[in-house]
């Protein structure tokens, strides 16, 4: 077990040493645990060494000079010159909150990112000012769509936090297909079977072979197959797509870079970049606060209370990490072997001891 | 077949002879027949019957003071005044198009309504504005939750439309749950068992028998079991639910009103009527609207172009919609033996033929 403060500590040094301003090594670090910390092990300190790998190949800029290049009332459009997306989209995240205090909501593409993290956590930025928080992705194409053969989409995730009053906030954060990659991986370290309507082969045809997207695979949208709508994933994960990277210039669909840097870049770029969208909308520019903080409590205990089928209970969004995120805070954070290794050799390149 | 026209005219005679004003019944036969235009059979005229027994029922209003209610540059909530949804929603949809002219997005959250037709119709309003258009609505408690025995949500649908160049624009329009009720009905119709992964029967069972829910079984969402992320369709559902009526002061949850008159109000509502949410992004608030539609052809082009299954093709979403829409523009709208009675009782009561 691994204390929380010592991970966030050692990546912040990681980040320093390569060049990140004291502030953005700060975020950069905090954003990357709180993966860890919500038991989204897949997307925490797992990464650290892949980030270093973009970095050396001159993909990530550690000095990024991060700026609005067009925005209305409620709206802007980031430039994130190449910065790690766990810097961008903090900052990103707080223009979208800055523009609703005046407007009442804000709304922010950004382009020419990297990955950001989970995107649960920027959304979560707006519950400490009253506000519902939005965020989204895209990433380098493993889905496709109904019908397709081709891997277009990314797993593109769409994150809604709400606040409520003596409640807990609603946490919403998750993937737009059946199963995120990270369970996938889960799988293949394990050599257990995926079940069906998680991945497709090369021919289009259902699969429970972990390791499919080596040959040709894909992951599958949200729903599976046809008859249970999969075109409905298809269509969220497409309108992460556009709101992402059409809207802001970043690249998007098969187009998207890919997160390891043994992998060339598509050699006919569409835009800069991944992209990220982020929303925010203050509560009180509906209603007073309080009455909606209410009738969340209302909404969230009376969803909570249903009858459950045996041996379960009804869960909220955010329930899970949030207890997850409370053990691991008290007992520390588990990680693997091979983990603990990358994380070792990372710190050797850099003099820093993990 | 049935002229399109002629649905429209008819409907508009039976809503001016219910009270509305010439420019309501304008409006609100127009969005019911868009519905049957576009294929979705359930959500047209074969609803209109139902909007008269709720009208006589005193629960709509056919001359309603629709006003905001509250609201800042970006936002408003607009109270419909118990309006027939299909007048209420076009009015808040351009209330969202009207903020997003001056400050770059438009939010408007909408109570004390009723059912408001297609969810795709309203979103669409958006695209000569070259605007993206959002629109949501909760609706009367059919689904149950990942692992609840109880119905608690509505089968709350999503539609998002961004504008094109060249190519048609893309036209999402889907329930959050694995499958609507309007595919349900129709197994009904024809004695058809549904797909697993659809329904859950009262002890939460998986179920076949599309007639389970008048035995205490549910409508599952989007995803189906938890294996398969039915949380995450649980997550969507949700999320409908409080922006269309949290955020609002609308009905939520199980308190959502039922849309057959024969089934009594919930004794202690915690809102007025049904709600709806709306959006409106102006597409030069982010990027110069010709850049923005030159990528989205091509994002288009891309994925209708993907490699397919052997017999299928890749769809973008709404080119099956505008398929029927063309045909049936052309040749008439089929109408099923039971809604042509039905209509021509309608128009009896009201000395309307049909």
């Amino acid at each position: 077990m691994y204390q929380y403060t010592k991970l966030i500590s050692f990546s912040k040094e990681i980040f320093l040493q390569m060049g990140c301003s004291e502030a953005d090594a700060d975020t950069a670090s905090k954003t990357l645990v709180s993966a860890d910390l919500r038991g989204v092990d897949s997307h925490g300190v797992a990464r650290l060494s892949g980030y270093v790998r973009l970095w050396e190949a001159g993909r990530i800029n550690a000095k990024p000079n991060i700026k609005i290049i067009h925005e209305t009332p409620s709206t802007a459009v980031v430039d994130a010159d190449a910065a790690l997306g766990l810097v961008a989209a903090p900052k990103a995240m707080q223009i979208a909150i800055d523009k609703a205090k005046l407007a009442g909501t804000g709304w922010v593409s950004v382009q020419n990112s990297n990955h950001y993290g989970i995107a649960g956590h920027h959304a979560m930025m707006a519950l400490d000012n009253d506000m519902i928080g939005i965020s989204m992705t895209n990433a380098s194409p493993l889905v496709a769509p109904t019908f397709s053969l081709e891997r277009l989409l990314g797993t593109n995730p769409i994150a809604v936090a709400i606040p409520a009053g003596q409640e807990p906030a609603f946490v919403a954060d998750f993937a737009t297909t059946t199963a995120a990659n990270g369970k996938l991986e889960m799988l293949q370290r394990k050599s257990l079977e995926a079940p069906l309507g998680w991945i497709q082969d090369k021919q289009g045809s259902q699969s429970s072979n972990p390791h499919e997207l080596k040959d040709g695979g894909a992951l599958l949208p949200l729903g599976g197959d046809r008859e249970h709508g999969s075109h409905k994933g298809y269509c969220l994960g497409s309108i992460v797509d556009i709101f992402s990277a059409v809207l802001s210039g970043a690249n998007y669909g098969p187009w998207v870079p890919p997160f390891v840097s043994f992998l060339p870049l598509p050699a006919d770029p569409v835009g800069k970049g991944i992209g990220h969208f982020f929303g925010a909308m203050r509560i009180d520019a509906f209603r007073p606060a309080a009455d909606f903080k209410a009738h969340m409590d209302n909404w969230i205990k009376r969803f909570r209370n249903a009858p459950a089928i045996e041996g379960e209970k009804v869960q909220i969004p955010g329930d899970f990490e949030r207890e997850i995120s409370k053990d691991r805070m008290k007992v520390g954070i588990p990680l693997l072997p091979p983990v603990v290794k990358d994380l070792q050799e990372v710190g050797k390149k850099f003099g820093v001891e993990f």
